[in-house]
């Protein structure tokens, strides 16, 4: 029996959902199979559908391609199999550009080809917090400079994380024994699910892309300690519900080498399960406590490096030729763990080196709270200096010729991120050169800029250079210089 | 024939200085050979005498112990051979505390058993400049916290170092032919050796060590490419000027792997001839380049270091086991070069880094001048604002436990130089925390002082801390604690 049904039109990269009734009796997370083919023209696209509860079975599809789509779903019951439709994919809206992806090799951009300048920031367990510091988080993030957030789907158990979330991925069974918590792990909480979706949505409509953490070792409910078949079921929930949303990167973990549960092989897994069952290819990479996951491997798609030292963006650049996002360098703070104190001018002053030297470098915060509400893991307020500077260094790369910039080197210290010939970004870091021999090649000139990356201004200098010249510097620290070729 | 002589007694570590009228024909330099055995009681030195001109000779001596002290020479020439004589070594005038010498491994005394804390600057080629400069590099040095200067017996060509000196170690040969210069390397100027004798013992006058760097590569007259004969000639003719003088360092070269015409064999030459020649054992070094020489090998007294990241000083300590001298790690100034164009605030924070974590960091300074008189080579005036600041960590460490401290690790961050259970002086960098856990072993109780390294400032806390507690922090940059036992 073919049953065909007519949709509402769907925006380029929106999502597209088709909701039917089934079984409700037994387990249908487990014992009902359950997707949809979509079909533009030649092309078929294979999708996971979930169990949402009360008998209703979704399926959700991110459409990239304007015009008419068709689909038809599968099941092993009879009542969802077959059914078929259609719907019309209309233009995006402002502001939607499609999900993120890499371009030429060390950078992204959107799907529209707008160039993704990736400055993220960090608010781990934001999601597991009350409802109303939630909403102060998405309002604090309206009005910051960051673009991703780095996000657990896991509770976190830690330093200034002590209260219990009310929802979790899955159900509770029975009530805590012997300390431990008792799980229903062939099942999913699925208020949870949508207070998730919720999120992701709402930061999506922000232009915030959610970074999602799958698995971290900070855990005192077991969930660092998942056996294969949950692991599993899980990765394909959470891609069945979150896939459409554009928004949406793959995280493997949270400091993976912490995990010791885990090991590389099971990280392995992860990387194939997700990759094998996301039809959009979203960002996939895995983020490293001591020790570095080898990027190189085809599934990560970008490097997510925890390290200290952004001078390293070059060689790590070189060793994985992939996007290197350094999410984490240290925050800025004053808490007693070594990588969250550190001042705003230094956490500035990392941004600018990690950016002039072709990566992407990611924020945090840790400033000690009388409720332990800290931005890095809780969301809530920023009290810090970094970010006006970070939001400063965004509108300057955004001004910046739309092309994939890269980094060269022309001596003596002289960092810049350039399109050689057209556009120069140099950084001097804590370097305070008051004189700075410099050489251009090309016959061009060019229009000078000193920029003070921590008072944000942005001084022109009165006519033009080029070819062999000496720079005069103001001799003081944390300076930029941009240099703009004159038409 | 014995002649016997009495002299005017000489202060202990002071100059005994005997000189004899002999041959003044041929070349005196390489023709006669002349020295002395210095006894006290059963105890025989052998040391090397030199021509000084118009038919001197001379032997110079320190001696180490109270009482009488009998010599006999030695001489290829009967009227340099077989001269006895005697003087009495008396009490050491105050601020002589003689020569430095390596104690308990990663540390350095005075042979009287005063601690020396190694505060050195850099002034390479302040010997080749004009008198008044170099007059006016004294009266800044008497007004510096520096007691030990890094200092090059050959001159200097190098960016900012293009004017010829008057007077150098060896006398011209003829004019200069085809741009190169040519030497009688058989000879040597004692108008330049009685000069650099000079300013050695001026700036013992003022307590500071000389640290004399005996090869270079920034050389445009052939001094980096002696043969073998020269070198030797030349490394005993400066021990004999030179070793008598307390305050005297042995550095084999700055930047040894730069002179591309030697090689690791020859500096273990040098480390041989000036071993095997200074009979007082003075400290000996090496600087390196990018490549440090193996400073496990025997003659080599403690490292000297050129790095810009003080926190691999643990790793040194442990790799070396000797003291170690971080001579260079950038200099403050605003020159073009990237190692001398750190902030004053930086150079400040590298020295409390090195220091706390048990070694010894060197100072340099290279702001661009009108004249290109910068302080790193050619002296003159100090104008940075780290100086003060190195002055103020000088007179802390004066100031604590008259014994060999250590670094400790106390976790999170908190890194001291201490004697455990009685000091301890911890220094947070760049690192801003506000609330530090702390658990210090035994019962005692102390005293806490909180100290702006910056500001200059020392704060004492009311009442006493112990135990386990949790210590509240200024919550800014480049603060350090002192932390001392309630007796």
């Amino acid at each position: 029996m073919a049953r065909s049904r007519g949709s509402r039109p769907v925006e380029k990269w929106g999502v597209f959902e088709l909701a039917l009734k089934g079984p409700a009796r037994g387990n249908p997370f487990v014992d009902v199979r359950f997707g949809a083919s979509f079909t533009f023209k030649h092309r078929t696209v294979q999708v996971g559908g979930f169990y949402d509860d009360g008998g209703v079975y979704r399926v959700r599809f991110m459409p990239d391609a304007l015009g008419r789509w068709t689909y038809v779903t599968r099941s092993n019951r009879r009542e969802l199999d077959g059914v078929t439709g259609e719907f019309a994919c209309t233009k995006p809206r402002p502001g939607n550009h499609g999900p993120v992806g890499v371009y030429r090799y060390f950078h992204f951009a959107y799907a529209d080809g707008t160039r993704h300048y990736s400055f993220g920031t960090t608010c781990y367990a934001w999601v597991h917090q009350p409802a109303a510091l939630q909403e102060q988080t998405l309002r604090t993030l309206a009005r910051s400079p960051f673009n991703k957030l780095r996000m657990c789907v896991f509770p976190k158990h830690y330093l200034y994380n002590a209260n219990e979330p009310t929802l979790f991925a899955f159900p509770r069974k029975g009530s805590r024994r012997k300390g431990k918590y008792a799980w229903d792990l062939a099942r999913f909480d699925v208020r949870f699910w949508r207070l998730l979706e919720t999120r992701v949505g709402q930061m999506r409509d922000l232009g915030i892309e959610a970074d999602l953490i799958l698995f971290h070792s900070y855990d005192r409910w077991g969930f660092a300690h998942l056996d294969r078949v949950t692991e599993r079921r899980y990765l394909k929930y959470l891609i069945a519900r979150l896939a459409a949303f554009r928004n949406v990167w793959w995280s493997m973990a949270n400091e993976w080498d912490f995990m010791k549960a885990k090991t590389v092989k099971d990280f392995d897994r992860y990387f194939r399960i997700v990759q094998e069952n996301d039809p959009y290819d979203h960002p996939r990479s895995v983020h490293n406590g001591r020790v570095f996951y080898d990027h190189r491997k085809p599934p990560v798609t970008h490097c997510s490096v925890q390290h200290s030292d952004l001078t390293k963006v070059t060689e790590w650049r070189q060793q994985y030729a992939k996007p290197v996002v350094v999410d984490e360098c240290c925050y800025e703070g004053n808490i007693q763990r070594r990588w969250g104190n550190i001042p705003g001018w230094e956490l500035a002053n990392r941004f600018w080196t990690g950016v002039v030297l072709g990566g992407y470098v990611g924020h945090g915060e840790t400033f000690v709270h009388p409720k332990d509400i800290l931005w890095w893991s809780k969301g809530g307020r920023l009290y810090g200096q970094s970010p006006r500077r970070i939001a400063f260094l965004r509108r300057i790369l955004e001004q910046a010729p739309k092309t994939a910039l890269e980094p060269i080197s022309m001596g003596r210290g002289n960092e810049a991120l350039a399109k050689p010939g057209e556009y120069y970004l140099f950084y001097y870091g804590l370097k305070q050169p008051a004189l700075m021999p410099m050489d251009l090649p090309g016959g061009a000139r060019f229009k000078v800029e000193i920029i003070d990356t921590w008072k944000m201004t942005i001084t022109p200098r009165p006519g033009t250079v080029g070819g062999e010249f000496v720079l005069k510097l103001p001799g003081k620290s944390f300076v930029a210089v941009r240099m703009t070729k004159v038409r």
